[in-house]
C-alpha cells in the first residue's frame, strides 16, 4: 500500500538550519472529511520565508510546529473531492506543505490552468513569488520610467521578475546576484541593464559604476552588505520594498540598517511588506504576469530538487544561495 | 556707530561641535539692495538640523560654509524696504543666520501678525517645527483614534506639539523625554497620556508598561539606543515618520536600525521627510496650530539664551538635551 512521505519540523534551528532539525516520516495517506479535498501533490515550493517560520517568534504568519509537516505551497492533482467546485482530475495551488498527500479545506485551494503555463509555475512566475514582485515594485516602489532600480537576489523567484517588470516600466534595471554565471543570466536572458556580483572583491566600486545616476528604487530580498552599499546610492526620495532578509535569516546576531541617516537626509521611503496582506491585487498581478510570460515579456529558470525525502537539502541549499530562479521539489 | 554682531562658522567639527567650532564677530551693519530688505533681528532660532547643515556632506539642504554667518531662522523688524509689499517696522521671519541685521531679497521673508501670537512663535509652535510635526504625524503617520503614538525629545519644539496632535486625533500620546523634570512637564502641562525617561535605568520596562497595546506610530527625532527600545514594540502595519537623528549627529560611528527585522515582519514604513518638502502645507498647517495654539489647545515651552553672542553655547546645550521646549537667542 502507497504511503504518504513527509518532512516534519523536529527542532527550531538557532543559526543556521541543518537538515537534523527536520524528520523524515511515512504516514497513511491522509483522508479528506467534509468539504474537503485530497490532492496528490505534484510540486512542493521551496522559499526563504519559511526560514521564519521555524522560529519560535511573533511573525506575520503562524510558525510551523514541532512534531507536525513543514509549511509550503504546494501545487498537484485532486484525487478526491467532497466539494462542488473541484473534482478529481483538477489541478490546485494549495499549502499542504513538506509532503506527498494532502487534505484540506476545498476553500484553501485554487484551481489551475495547467495548460496555460506548467503547473509548477503556479508556485513560481504566476504564483506568490511573482505576485510578490508585482505588488512590492508597483506599489511601493513605484518606478518611474529612465529612473534605476535596483534589486538584490535578482536570479531568484522573486528577484527576477522585479526587474524584468522594472524593465517592461521604461526603468534602469540592474541587479545583484552571486557569482558570475546568475550575473551573465541576469543581463543577458533576462535583460537586466547590468548585474553586480557581490561576492566579488570589488563590489562596491562595481556597483557605483553600474548606478552611475545613483538608485531610486531598491527592492531588498537580502539585507547585510549589500544593504549597506546600496544605502549609500540612495537619491533623494528613493523607495526601498523590503521583501526579504535572507542573508541574516540565519544569523545569531543580524545585522541592521547602519546607514539610518540616509533615509532621513534622502527622505527615502522604506517599507516593509507581505504579499498575503494584499490579496486584493492577486488578480490584476496574476493578470499581467500570465500576459506577459505568455508573450515572452518575462522569463524565468527554476531549480529542480527530486523527491520530498531532498527538502530539506534544497532548502538550505536556497538560503546559501546555491539555486538558481525559482527553487522547487517535484514529488513525482 | 552700531555694528552687527555675527557668529561665524570658522570649522567642521568631526564629532562634538565646540564652541571653538564658531567665530564670534562684527561688521558693518549690511545694506538693502534693490528688491531687498533690511532687517534687524530679534530672534534667532536653534533647531537640531543645524548640526547637519556643519557637515561637509551631500544633504537635502546647501551646506554652511566656512568663514560665513551660520545659518538659521530669524524673526525680525523691517528697517528699509525696497519692495512695496513691505515697509519699515513689518515684522517679518526670514533665514538670516546666527546675525543682528541682515538683508535679503524681499520673497525670501514672510510677514508675520505679531499681535496674533508672540513673534518668536513664528520659529516654533507655528513656525517650522510646528509644521514639522503637523506635516510628519499627519501624513506619515497618520494615527487613527485609539492607536499609540509614540515620540521621543518629546519635550522639545516638534515634539511636544506631536504629541498634543496626536490626543487631538484621538490617538493615545506617550512621550520619550530625558530626566523626571521634562517628563513631568510632558504629561502635566502638555497632556500625554504618558512619558518615559530614557535615562532612567529601566527605560526599557517603563517604556514596555507605557505602551500595553504595542506602538502604532513612533515620530522619531534622536536615534540611537531609545529607536532600538522603541522598534521591539512595533505593532503590524506601523508608521515612523523620521524627522531627525539628534543623539546621532555627533557620533563618528552612528548607531543605525538594529531591529530592521521588524520592519519586515511587521510591515512598518519608515520615512524620512524634511518639511520645506512640503511648501504646499505650510498654509493648512499654520491654520490648524494657530488655531489651535490661540484656542489654548497646543501649549508651549521656551529656552531663551541672550544675546547673539551666546548663540554657540545654546546650540551646543540643546544638542545635549539641556534645554527645555524651544531654543532660542533673544537678540535685543
Amino acid at each position: 500500500m502507497t504511503t504518504n512521505k513527509r518532512v516534519l519540523l523536529k527542532s527550531r534551528p538557532k543559526g543556521w538550519v541543518t537538515e537534523a532539525d527536520f524528520t523524515l516520516d511515512e504516514a497513511p495517506i491522509p483522508q479528506a472529511g467534509e468539504g474537503q479535498l485530497l490532492v496528490r501533490n505534484h510540486w512542493l515550493s521551496l522559499d526563504p520565508y519559511m526560514r521564519g517560520r521555524m522560529n519560535d517568534t511573533k511573525s506575520y504568519a503562524a510558525k510551523a510546529e514541532l512534531g507536525e509537516v513543514m509549511v509550503g505551497g504546494t501545487v498537484g492533482e485532486v484525487l478526491e473531492s467532497h466539494d462542488p467546485a473541484f473534482k478529481a482530475g483538477d489541478f490546485v495551488v494549495g499549502s499542504l506543505g513538506w509532503q506527498e498527500y494532502g487534505a484540506g479545506p476545498a476553500k484553501t485551494f485554487r484551481k489551475i490552468d495547467a495548460k496555460a503555463a506548467p503547473a509548477q509555475a503556479y508556485l513560481g512566475v504566476v504564483g506568490m513569488p511573482g505576485v510578490t514582485a508585482w505588488v512590492g515594485l508597483l506599489t511601493i516602489g513605484e518606478p518611474k520610467p529612465g529612473e534605476t532600480v535596483v534589486v538584490s537576489a535578482a536570479s531568484g523567484a522573486v528577484g527576477s521578475v522585479v526587474g524584468q517588470i522594472a524593465k517592461l516600466k521604461g526603468a534602469h534595471a540592474v541587479g545583484i546576484a552571486g557569482g558570475p554565471e546568475k550575473c551573465r543570466y541576469v543581463t543577458d536572458e533576462l535583460g537586466f541593464d547590468a548585474c553586480v556580483d557581490y561576492k566579488a572583491p570589488d563590489f562596491v566600486a562595481k556597483l557605483e559604476a553600474a548606478t552611475p545616476k545613483g538608485i531610486d528604487v531598491y527592492f531588498e530580498n537580502v539585507g547585510g552588505e549589500v544593504l549597506d552599499a546600496v544605502s549609500r546610492r540612495f537619491n533623494p526620495f528613493a523607495r526601498m520594498p523590503l521583501c526579504g532578509l535572507v542573508s541574516q535569516y540565519n544569523e545569531t546576531n543580524p545585522m541592521g540598517l547602519r546607514n539610518l541617516h540616509t533615509i532621513l537626509t534622502n527622505r527615502v521611503k522604506l517599507q516593509g511588506f507581505i504579499v498575503s496582506d494584499r490579496l486584493e491585487l492577486w488578480p490584476p498581478a496574476l493578470k499581467d504576469l500570465t500576459e506577459w510570460v505568455s508573450s515572452g515579456k518575462i522569463k524565468y529558470r527554476e531549480s529542480i530538487a527530486q523527491g520530498i525525502f531532498n527538502a530539506p537539502k534544497a532548502f538550505i541549499g536556497m538560503l546559501k544561495g546555491e539555486n538558481f530562479g525559482k527553487q522547487l521539489v517535484k514529488l513525482t
